[in-house]
């Protein structure tokens, strides 16, 4: 079986050094072969960490958290994205800076959607700088709920948001680590 | 097996007679049970149907559109939601004007993503106005695709937005169709 590595190296294109899209089979368009592998590798990871819902950021983390969370048979909360600062008390809300739209914007977890002790399993398609991740982790945090583990799909090595996360103490997979990307000679997988 | 319908009578909480909370189940926080009644309905009604991809819109659409697509083993496509207005060649455009949240955006697809003759299956959480849904029916049109059917999880049937699409011509599976909502009383489905 093919893994998400692979479809990764078949399917990606190189825009430039710093963007790698990857719309025509795991952001907005996705592929079920795709998903399929994410699901066997993330399983296979997780399956004995006693993992109690899964958390993720809208959109493109969406439909990967989801698929997870079937086959792991646990529920998934999305975080949304909410650029109005909202002091809303019913709400985790963590602050992220995202260097892809260079923007700062609110990401915001319902209070009543993430039980303290629980087992969280944080997932998104990308790991860059890992604010994102960081965001989420916050929030779990304020739920006082433990983050057992962050999976990614493709890291971005030389972000160094893996570096971080895993120098907090965090365990981090990534199912494809890419070191460099350049539009003439492709990816360079670690 | 429990139907989509016996969970949001089981679990959704009525706020007024226009607003149905279902963060806890459905979207935000997603149980895998629900997707798996999701899932079975969604099967049966089209497993016949040459489906060859699901569209769906950002964000509480994605995740019941992946789920769907795994079962159905076909891709699912998300459009986002823009609020510029886009001159993007590359990309498949419509307005949409959402009840719920009193505003006006774009629904954008990459041109790349939807196929001459291909069978869609639409798919969202819920059908009110149906603004959104005939965002993405524009869409369709636009890359020459058909539209073998659309799914809503929960119709809220005195919004006319599911009349007004069978009107049309259109096949529309609503899992749960809602008649009214009191506080007091509860939901009354159809």
């Amino acid at each position: 079986m093919y893994k998400l590595k692979d479809y990764v190296g078949k399917y990606a294109r190189v825009l430039n050094s710093d963007v790698l899209k990857v719309d025509t089979f795991l952001n907005f368009l996705v592929k079920p072969e795709v998903l399929n592998a994410i699901i066997e590798e993330v399983y296979d990871l997780y399956k004995d960490s006693k993992i109690t819902k899964i958390l993720t950021i809208e959109a493109s983390g969406i439909g990967i958290a989801c698929a997870c969370a079937l086959k792991l048979n646990v529920p998934f909360v999305f975080a949304k994205k909410s650029s109005s600062i909202t002091n809303n008390s019913n709400m985790f809300s963590a602050k992220v800076t995202s260097y892809t739209h260079q923007n700062t914007y609110n990401a915001i977890v319902g209070k009543n959607l993430i039980n303290e002790n629980e087992n969280i399993l944080i997932i998104d398609d990308f790991l860059a700088t890992g604010e994102a991740m960081l965001g989420l982790i916050d929030i779990c945090k304020q739920a006082h709920a433990n983050v057992c583990g962050i999976v990614s799909c493709i890291e971005k090595v030389y972000q160094n948001g893996g570096k971080k996360l895993r120098e907090l103490g965090y365990r981090v997979d990534s199912l494809c680590m890419i070191h460099s990307m350049d539009v003439n000679t492709g990816i360079k997988f670690d």
